[in-house]
This record gives C-alpha cells, structure tokens and sequence, in this order.
C-alpha cells in the first residue's frame, strides 16, 4: 500500500461498510492486507454494493509473529474454529490441520479457517493473518519434516509438572497438539523416535486439545517468543 | 464418600446412564463430589428414571487447584461460558464474574455457569469443580478485597513485551481480566492506586478477553501455581 493508492471494495466490504455501518464519502477506516502494517484510508465512492477507498498514511508498521507455526489435529467444528483464532491471537506465523490416527475429520473446510483468522486479526487489531495449510497426514508431514524447525510436544501422557521452557534453543519452532484422545502408540513411538521433537508437559490436569493450543503458544512466548 | 456408601442418582443422572449408556446392575462408572478425589462406583440399581450406585474405592486423590481466583467481565454468552470451562481446566479455585463500566450484562446466569464449570471438570477428568460466585459490581468488590490475596491486572493498556510473572511473591492471588473494551479510566485510576494490584502485560498483540484468560492464567501457573 503507498499515500494516494485507490483501492476498490467487494460487494460484502462495500455492503458493510455503507448498509451496515452507513459510513459517507469523506469517512477514514483502518486497512490492513497482512504485509504492510495498518493504513488509515478514506470512502472515496460510497455506493451500495460498491466502493472505493483511498488510503492516506500508515497507522502502525506490520506486527510479524515470531518464527512460530501450530500443527493441530482438527477436532469438533467450533473446537477448530477456536484453535485457529486463537492461534492468529497469541501469534502464530502459520497454522497446519494434521490428520492423526484419532482425529474423526477425512477434510476440512480450509477457506473458512483462513476466513477465521482473517477476523481474529481484524478483531484484535492485529495486521498479519496466518497461513492455514490443507489437511495432511501427520505421518507425511513428519517425513518430509525440515529438522531445523523444532516441534515442542505436547504429550498428554506427560501430565505432571510443567517443564520450564526456557532452557529450550531459540530459532524455528512448531507446538504439535494431538485430537481428544491423544495420540496412537504408534505414532507416540514415532515422535519419541525424532531427534527434532521436544516432548513437554502441560501441568497436572488433562486439558482439552484447544486449551492447550492457548497454554502451549502462551509458554513458547513467554519464554522463546516477543512476549519476553 | 466411603465404601460401600450407596449413592442414589438423580432422574436425568439415571436417564444418562441406563437410557443413554445402557449400563446395567454391576457396570462401574467414575464419581467424583468435588472433594474425595475420583472414586469408583458400581450400579447396583437400574431404572428409567431412577437408580443406585454403590462407592467401591478411591481410584485417584483429590487435585485442589493452588490457591488462585478467577476475576472477569462477562462477555457474549459463549465466550463467557468459554471462560468459566479454561478457567476450571487450566486451574482456578473460585470464579468471580464482575459488573464493570463497560460490561453490557446486568446479570448472569450463575447456575448455568456453575454446571459449565462442573461439565468441565468431568471432560477432563478433574475432581475439583471451582464455584462460581453471583455477578458483583468490581467497585464494591474491591472496597472490600482483602489485601492479604494480591490481584494480577490483565491491563490491556500495557501491550508490549510481557513481564515475567517469576518474581512475584508466592500466596494467595486472583487474576483480573476486563471486559471488550477494557476498563474506564475511573477504574483504572482506582487499580492503579491499590497496593495489592499488580499490572501485567500479556504481550504485544491485543488479546481477546477470552484469549486473556487463558494466557494469564497459563503464566501464573507456571510461574507460582502448581504446573512448575
């Protein structure tokens, strides 16, 4: 985005913005398009199902999550919907939905999951959107693995004490969550067996899978993360 | 609970477990109260609409939560229901929704909140079901706060890097969390005033209330509750 950059609205963004919210020609919004930070711009064209804004200066720099994705299994519907929103709020620079031998779910539906992360960052104020990736096969996905990006487990049979993570090696991380149910032995002996996966506690009780998606990406930045 | 206590069930107790389940006389289920710890118990009487379990043996100790209490705004009726379940799952002893400036809700539904509370619990196997208090203005609930429990202050005022919670002195504490909007300047005049607040940052993106809650609470359990 540049001063002066004439940008035109969808029929929605244009119904919004001048059916719901009635905003006139002259009005200034915020703008962001998860690369340049957050715009201010003004209605230049106000119609009905149409619109044109331009944008005037630059309201605040990009805020870019650090090096941090989350692999998830995707569990019920408003479960996933959560993850995903909450991952975009605690700072995840990008989102990928595993397939795991208990996870209930052949396919999701990737466009409303990048839809929702879209809005937690539009709600929170917050200009970058993370990726969210198809459905792949955990087993696939851990074998093609790059090894320079570390995986933080959370391994539910580790319930006890919460390690600290602080004496973990900066850099490129992934936090790995399993599906209500856990992971298959199979796949516990498999991620037991990689030199790149961390496995850590979660404290004393057994959380459900999207609370700990909060509790894991809140550790990480406090700890490795920009929340220092 | 003891061996051998009998243990009559409600209506929809017995509905749930011999219409729904289809447990017959001798079938085991886990029981808790909310203070004697995960016991097993067998059906020794099964009706449609009534029945008896019989208390066989304590399968797990009580799991208190350290001595922390959740202070909150209620928010839209699913992120409210939302907070009341992470803060049972992540470890609170005692729920306090609060009425504040900008807090839309004049009321709550305590008892639906309570059973939130209760479900999230059973789901993650815990034993300890924090009760959850009747909504309070937060101006007459601080003019009578005892100063001996300190308040850890989600100030949304202070997003940037978070502050480490490893310094701060061990006890007795509560964690308060504000509504969408945050709190008005009165209150916040008011919190900055008294000793026994402590403001904390909780990182440099803006969080949703919900979201707030999770990751303070995640943070103080690792720093001074029991998930170090």
């Amino acid at each position: 985005m540049g001063a002066g950059q004439a940008v035109p609205l969808t029929q929605d963004e244009a119904h919004y913005l001048f059916a719901v919210m009635r905003l006139e020609v002259g009005a200034r919004v915020a703008l962001f398009n998860g690369r340049d930070g957050e715009w201010t711009a003004e209605v230049v064209e106000a119609h009905k199902k149409r619109g044109v804004l331009a944008c005037v200066e630059q309201a605040a720099p990009q805020l870019a999550p650090p090096d941090l994705w989350l692999i998830f299994a995707p569990i019920k519907k408003e479960r996933t919907d959560f993850i995903v929103e909450k991952a975009t709020e605690l700072g995840c620079a990008k989102v990928l939905p595993v397939q795991t031998e208990f996870t209930n779910s052949a396919r999701i539906r990737q466009d409303r999951l990048q839809a929702h992360a879209k809005e937690a960052a539009e709600q929170c104020l917050g200009t970058y959107v993370p990726p969210v990736e198809d459905l792949e096969p955990l087993k696939k996905l851990l074998a093609s693995w790059d090894p320079a990006r570390r995986i933080l487990w959370a391994d539910e049979a580790l319930v006890g004490p919460a390690e600290t993570l602080a004496g973990l090696a900066p850099g490129p991380w992934a936090i790995l969550i399993g599906p209500e149910g856990g992971f298959s032995e199979g796949e516990r002996e498999t991620l037991r067996s990689l030199d790149f996966v961390t496995p850590v506690s979660l404290g004393p009780r057994i959380l459900r899978a999207d609370t700990a998606v909060c509790a894991a990406i809140t550790l990480w930045q406090s700890a490795l993360g920009d929340w220092r």
